[in-house]
């Protein structure tokens, strides 16, 4: 790999890789692929120009446009891929760019519903209140019966669906594309009023950008709960929590974020920042109405394996045909 | 209902009533039976005699003996009745014995599911670190395709069969009565050595009473996560300590413990205990690898309607025939 490799010292460098990531990609690397790994984003890491000919990114990192005239290709380690698009549309550089589709589908279902489950049942509060065994205050819902309302059905969404029908809900997608033939499509309009449970789980696109905005947010049923496992960008943070300051919303989960780069670095540095989004978002975490990851959800043993072998899948077909097996399209 | 409350003020009281449930046991409550209602067990109050002739507990009030003799009637308000049965081998007083069936099966199902998903995907560390955003140590499983062993198939155990096979799990059953056609059964020696997620859903019985002591925990898997929203003493708190300290479980979810009357006043009172059961209780719930919960399985808006009409169905019957409608066997 070293026509890649002139003038630097590795062939790849990835990004805003977590140990296990580290250890499972190291696990594929062929021994003829020279690469170096670290936990930091292009930001933490201070690099000012490229280390590597092809670079790895999960979401956070944002892409220095001056770096596209040094770069042969850039892989994100992540199934959406609009942060590349964005680039793509920045730079004039020809790149290739490629991502990761279908490694998470189910680790991500099943974390929304683990965010949905524990906030039906308030599952914050019952972890403080066993500090005194007391049970006011802990009632919560049973979801059988109560109704899904799955936002965006592609192939995470359409695994919802699956869990929501297995636990006995009654589900409804959302979709502009109605691809399965075994999901009862609704607009939104019609199901914000019925909807017990409401899960965003549509590709980060300008159209969606921002959906779930304060007005739609008011069409919800009171006392349903929101998750968001797809991106931050879709749901402000700021009507999130005056969705809930005013009772409108029981409760909020969330794995992603609106403006995660800057929220990601202010938890890590504990300092302040001036963004009103990323203040939202602190204020949110402080709730016992909310539970927050930190965009956690396709982080499961199955998942890991996956996409590292997947990584490595895409580092191979680009070298040996100069394109990525998955390019962003 | 004066008949009953001869000298007494009033006609029942509640013991360990809860702020949701009283508001719902006053709306069932006719105006001609008289009750008051605490949230404390009877050690609490302090009540020296009984305070009514007919009274309610649920399962953290010890019954004092020199009580039977003035008591005519004693409801528990949960599913179990070992308690009742063990007071009445103590008593001689010819007393009615009442408590709920049937009233929380799903809600206690709901929560089994929720403890087990948050603790194969360690959501403890992923609430903590989100304060961070790293992802270290965070990678968790999925629960599709995995193995899940209810331990007591009655109707808890059947509905925590039925969510298993929603989520796409493989679920095995033990149970010495083999009442449900569509479970399957297995012996408990052939099951353990391949179940991922084990959850004890028994009666508590002189048969049953620390079943899953240090040598059945070591017949599980390595690497399974184990639930109780039975009884505490079906699972010695110092044997699951120890399991998880050597490896040998992953996740400990409890809804109920081991000397839980005992627990609840040390935790409520913040006084230490010279108890080594709730000793290894307390240290359980400091690890980020168990969840505990204060008892609360059963505690959903369904759960608690239910319970509080059945409750005052009782009462009601009680008065009109002189016995339960749903007598301890």
């Amino acid at each position: 790999m070293a026509l890649w490799a002139v003038n630097m010292h590795v062939d790849a460098v990835f990004y805003e890789a977590f140990a296990e990531e580290e250890r499972a990609l190291r696990a594929h690397l062929p021994p003829d692929i020279s690469a170096r790994f670290t936990w930091k984003t292009i930001q933490e890491s201070g690099d000012p120009v490229p280390p590597a000919p092809v670079i790895s990114i999960r979401t956070q990192s944002t892409l220095p446009t001056p770096w596209a005239a040094h770069l042969r290709a850039i892989l994100s380690r992540s199934t959406g891929y609009d942060h590349l698009v964005d680039y793509r549309n920045r730079v004039t550089a020809d790149l290739q760019l490629g991502y990761l589709p279908l490694y998470c589908n189910r680790a991500v279902a099943e974390h929304a519903m683990l965010l949905w489950m524990g906030l039906l049942r308030r599952l914050p509060r019952q972890l403080r209140q066993f500090g005194s065994f007391q049970r006011d205050g802990l009632t919560g819902a049973e979801c059988r019966g109560r109704t899904l309302l799955v936002v965006g059905v592609g192939h995470i969404g359409h695994e919802i669906v699956d869990i929501g029908r297995g636990l006995g809900m009654r589900v409804l997608g959302v979709d502009p594309v109605r691809r399965w033939d075994d999901v009862t499509y609704v607009s939104f309009d019609e199901a914000a009023p019925v909807a017990d449970v409401v899960v965003a789980a549509m590709n980060l696109t300008p159209a969606s950008r921002g959906f779930f905005n304060s007005l739609r947010l008011l069409q919800l049923r009171a006392g349903a709960v929101f998750v968001n496992v797809a991106r931050g960008e879709l749901a402000e943070a700021e009507a999130l929590l005056a969705a809930l300051q005013r009772g409108a919303l029981a409760g909020v989960g969330l794995d992603v974020y609106d403006q995660e780069p800057e929220l990601a670095v202010a938890l890590r540095s504990g300092s302040s920042t001036p963004s009103a989004a990323v203040d939202a978002v602190l204020a949110l975490a402080q709730r016992d109405d909310v539970l927050c990851t930190p965009h956690n959800a396709f982080n499961t043993c199955e998942s890991v394996e996956r996409k590292s072998a997947q990584s490595i899948e895409q580092l191979e077909h680009l070298r040996r045909t100069g394109r990525f097996l998955w390019p962003v399209p």
